[in-house]
């Protein structure tokens, strides 16, 4: 009997696939699940996206560019301008999602055995991209206690090995909501500079900053053009996480030679969803800012509603549309189960992310959960409520 | 300065690439070039497919399931049934084209420095494929005197080793429309599972059969249950390259759910090629018969014209719509760059593929092309004189 490989049996299974089963298994018997464990917005995608798809004139539906188009990429490059961000649309990748585009980029910048340097917790799929690549993750603990701030660069240096080869950030982090402040990402270019390292920032949730907060993308960083490579998606900014659109961005050619080597092999990307991508791009600013006004308020009810409940630790997000919170319960995994197959009220219950599958140091984040506050005002304060029940239940076990 | 990694500067350049600039020059000069290079047919995507995305009410382009619909999964089951082959949607893993099921697959059960058996010449990604995944291509090398007839289990059992893992064919072949018998399956089988090897069946050219062959899928053979898989393409079967849709198809267990873990990673294949494919699955009969006419008479138009070319060999095809040329010349390589930069019949002139890059060893193949024939009949007559006329003036030089 032939066996799978090594590598197969290592990949990591997702932190919430094991709790599917008991989801639908609630669902079955009539209980309303509220979904707290994906960033799957309820926001309806721009119509000038769904537009631009449903009038397509295509009649041979045929493989695009490699790399996308050129007017597509140079839509981007626009986009970007707003971002103080110059491009040309050939420091530009169209990739299939954010996903292809860090599985790319990893490829392209480790061997085998060799090191990125990650804070932590992280999105958890970084362990499947680099697991893929049989690239080390080397975990950079940062802390609940004071929002999961970067650590000083000082500290980062103890990591460095010869086979450190780059640090990847998400910025803003998915799952922390930690916003990157201008002057710790200088730092960053300066540290990816003096010791020869690629600075990798996952910026899909660039729009979503907080309490008035700014982002700063790293390519608008002086110094960042041989080190930076950007990851974007059009998923969470546009509600278009099913299109699966995202690029590869960097000024350093030798990346977008070797990534577009990599691009080849799978021929194209999706054709559809580029229609509609280049037709929301350039999308009037009042969306972006109706946007983060809508994930402002939810955000701020979130917290509201955490703060409520007694003996819990809340990382206040200024970015993005995540939140950790840590539970006074030993583990969050067998909560979430528990939420699932043993609670509701009203015949409804919440379905939150374990969060001991962002970390990668053993052990870590195993009393903490990840909550996406993606869902309107009603829907949100109702699936606290029913968290808040579920755990002071689960304590009285 | 960072440096990219050993396994991005050691990936493949697509064999095409390099030629490119120089068609791009042609056309800005006025000259019509015919591609006969890529694999791209100018038959119009089924209207069912297209209507199917036209008239979508998507509102939230939310995410699918990460292995695509139980729906979709099931009118792929049913399609199966067609051909002999009895599956579950749980045999079925959606994903983004048959290069996304390749990639996945052949991470799945193969660990860097395993081999895969080939027959040589092969689809040039993959030597992609196996380069992202570290894993060697061992080739075994067919003629085109016997038009690329597999050879004998007896010879391939010379290049077993113990890091073999499974052996990757393509039914029927491209690049050279080689189509496996039934024996030759059963007896791939047999080898297979007395070896412990994975056999992997790219079939995505299943309905592409002639001269009254008939094509028979890897699951249709007894025995082949826990040794294969079969990759899948909705690409060429209904013109719909720019869909992005294929899969990975295994009655192994083990297989799905390690392959499930790398799908997982990219969290979920194009939502909008997802409705396209799931529409056009139960075509009517009488469709593929009509595309199978139609190429079939390609394909015997294109051997005749051939053949009035004095001194070069055809490997004949009997499926899929490529087509193996040996050309008596010393380099395809400068012959297809000395056609798009200097030669032209009326303004016109054609883009071949060298077939060097269809073999992996050295120095094979230099003096032979693949043609697509992927043209209606006048346009494939009429690159076939612009071929033969240039190849007459190349010959003079």
């Amino acid at each position: 009997m032939p066996k799978i490989s090594t590598k197969g049996s290592h990949m990591p299974e997702s932190p919430i696939r094991k709790l599917v089963p008991y989801a639908d298994r609630a669902k079955e018997n009539g209980i309303e699940v509220i979904h707290l464990n994906i960033g799957q917005p309820d926001i309806p995608t721009p119509k000038v996206a769904l537009d631009a798809v449903k009038n397509n004139t295509i009649d041979v539906l045929s493989y695009s560019k490699t790399e996308g188009s050129v007017s597509l990429r140079q839509k981007f490059a626009d986009y970007y301008k707003k971002h103080q961000v110059d491009l040309d649309p050939s420091d530009i990748i169209i990739t299939t999602g954010g996903s292809e585009a860090l599985t790319f980029t990893i490829g392209s910048i480790a061997d085998p055995g060799d090191e990125l340097l990650v804070p932590e917790p992280f999105y958890a799929n970084y362990y499947g991209y680099t697991t893929l690549n049989l690239v080390n993750l080397v975990p950079i603990t940062t802390s609940i206690d004071d929002n999961f701030k970067m650590p000083s660069i000082k500290y980062l240096e103890r990591f460095l090995r010869p086979k450190t080869k780059a640090i990847l950030i998400c910025n803003p982090g998915n799952p922390t909501g930690y916003l990157y402040t201008r002057e710790e990402l200088e730092e960053l270019v300066a540290f990816a500079n003096e010791h020869d390292l690629f600075l990798v920032v996952d910026e899909v949730y660039r729009e979503f900053v907080y309490n008035g907060h700014k982002h700063h993308s790293i390519l608008s960083i002086k110094g960042s053009e041989k080190c930076a490579i950007l990851i974007d998606s059009v998923s969470k900014r546009y509600s278009m996480c099913g299109a699966r659109v995202g690029c590869i961005v960097s000024k350093n050619k030798e990346v977008i030679h070797t990534a577009m080597k990599f691009a080849q092999c799978r021929l194209s990307p999706p054709s559809y969803a580029q229609l509609a991508t280049e037709s929301v791009l350039d999308i009037e600013d009042s969306y972006y800012e109706e946007i983060q006004q809508e994930y402002e308020k939810r955000r701020n009810i979130l917290i509201e509603e955490l703060e409520r409940i007694p003996d819990i630790k809340v990382g206040i997000p200024n970015g993005a549309f995540y939140c950790v919170v840590e539970l006074p319960i030993y583990d969050a995994d067998h909560f979430a189960q528990w939420m699932l197959e043993h609670f509701n009220l009203n015949n409804k219950t919440v379905m939150v992310a374990p969060a001991a599958g962002f970390y990668s140091t053993h052990g870590l984040g195993r009393n903490q959960i990840r909550i996406a506050y993606v869902l309107e005002e009603n829907k949100l304060r109702e699936a606290m409520r029913i968290l808040a029940k579920g755990l002071e239940t689960y304590r009285t076990l």
